[in-house]
């Protein structure tokens, strides 16, 4: 981890007109008081600009990072269109997100950074463009020669962390995307993910329901049966520390979340509600099983409240 | 109300093998430290004794309660067959907390009883004798005698309330069970008893989205443009203070939940995740648009830890 300490995170700044510039900008400002290491943004200075009456320290490589964060922001410039009125997403903000993406990855794969920050980008105009993937996660995966499958988003706060199963699909799908082969493949990267990246030398995995009450005995729903119970078992089985399928209403709350060190959960919202519920402020995005360490804010692009200077 | 002050609440025990019996015999301690109004329990007493060393006053008639309340924890027995070891729920013991529930209600509805409230129940069970209800909800509606469409259930704590459109079926089901017409007669249910039940002169009501990032402009589902939106309209158009649809896993953080009075969820555990993750303690169950006041608390049988003098 030596290289860690010598070059700098990269850090995308997400969509030019969402709150990523202003959130990354004050970051900087904070760097001290946050303890923060040498990072690099990477975008649109006009959308930092827009925002931000702070120095901003134009580089153009990244070896330069480290030295530049002491006077200012240090940011890796994009040719990009002009798209910086905050809160109103366009299509050109889409490509300069994608763009600082691109580079980002590609500067944590060939070692220049140290690890890549993902800023909030707006999917919308993203798909407009024509990107592929079902988001940021899938899209470093494949950059990085990885199967979608064997990476795992990951939700951290001070007192939970949770796992979904499946991801940005319509709530509609996820009971025929839900597999127990899935289920499996994703406990197994979340249990290693706690193993490599938090330092748990024997995680406990607490594997949720997907219906009411767990399907309460097959009468609400058949799923936790026919696909989490095997899957429970198969992972038990290699020997983890897995239980469930919890009731996802009961699961919680401060004394049912003592006893696991991270919650697979069926679906986006049933991981992501609690977290940001119990942890908007400090919540992080981590994803496990990259051969890069990439991170990412709980949040969106909240175009609401850009460029009010509230983010 | 002053009937409310005369006559005591009825409480069903719930399930014999579950946790109710213990937590009504532990409020029944505490009377006097939460300021408790006189209550019946109705149920199988021996499933009280089997948890609890306390005085038990069998009364026949609900007027005895009030008196009998300071000596001991009045009760109205049922004839039931014996089911009372705890955490292992049995035919016998649904039987008795029907029966026990069916007789609560009878009170209130004659003015016996000030309020309901219903103790946890074993749905499965329930099923198995032929209980045809998604829930207890549902059945106290058709015994008021109305229709469960213009009930709605409410979870109520310190700083979060939520409704939900939809409640006990699978959750495959929820995307064709939901329509604009439901979601449009729940949301004035739970706007109309957050005025008569919390005094709430103009409540706001936050309508979640269903699916991640309430559908992302269509791209991750279509039921927040073609159901969802057009009933905050009618909403709207009546001069209900309406919002949404809200991204379900960014409306329940402190923030967030300043702006609204209640938020309503489409499915069952959008709406019971958040409240039992936030308030697991405190949070207590109300059905709203009934003729009678009915509440419920907010945990269920816990079976795990029936008997263990732990509820």
């Amino acid at each position: 981890m030596a290289r860690a300490l010598h070059h700098p995170l990269a850090v995308s700044l997400g969509d030019p007109a969402g709150i990523g510039p202003e959130v990354i900008a004050k970051c900087w400002d904070n760097r001290v008081a946050f303890g923060l290491p040498p990072f690099l943004a990477i975008g649109d200075p006009r959308s930092v600009a827009a925002v931000w009456d702070g120095p901003i320290e134009l580089v153009d490589d990244p070896r330069q990072a480290g030295s530049a964060f002491d006077y200012g922001l240090p940011l890796l410039q994009l040719n990009a269109p002009r798209s910086d009125v905050p809160g109103h997403p366009s299509v050109a903000g889409a490509h300069t997100s994608l763009d600082a993406l691109e580079l980002a990855v590609g500067l944590a794969r060939s070692g220049s950074a140290s690890a890549v920050v993902t800023g909030p980008v707006a999917k919308e105009q993203l798909y407009a463009i024509g990107f592929q993937h079902p988001g940021q996660t899938e899209f470093v995966a494949e950059r990085c020669g990885v199967s979608p499958g064997n990476v795992v988003m990951m939700l951290a706060g001070p007192t939970l962390r949770t796992v979904p199963v499946t991801t940005h699909i319509a709530l509609h799908q996820v009971s025929a995307e839900l597999s127990s082969g899935l289920i499996e493949s994703r406990g197994r990267a979340a249990l290693r993910g706690l193993q490599r990246n938090f330092g748990i030398t024997e995680p406990r995995l607490a594997v949720s329901g997907l219906n009411p009450h767990s399907g309460e005995g097959g009468q609400l729903g058949r799923e936790e049966i026919e696909i989490i119970e095997p899957a429970i078992a198969a992972l038990a089985a290699e020997g983890w520390r897995v239980t469930g399928p919890h009731p996802a209403d009961t699961m919680f709350h401060a004394r049912a979340r003592a006893n696991y060190d991270a919650a697979l959960c069926m679906y986006h919202d049933q991981a992501l509600i609690p977290i940001k519920a119990l942890h908007f402020e400090e919540a992080v995005n981590v994803t496990l099983g990259l051969p890069i360490v990439r991170t990412a804010p709980d949040h969106g692009t909240a175009f609401d409240i850009a460029g009010q200077d509230r983010a």
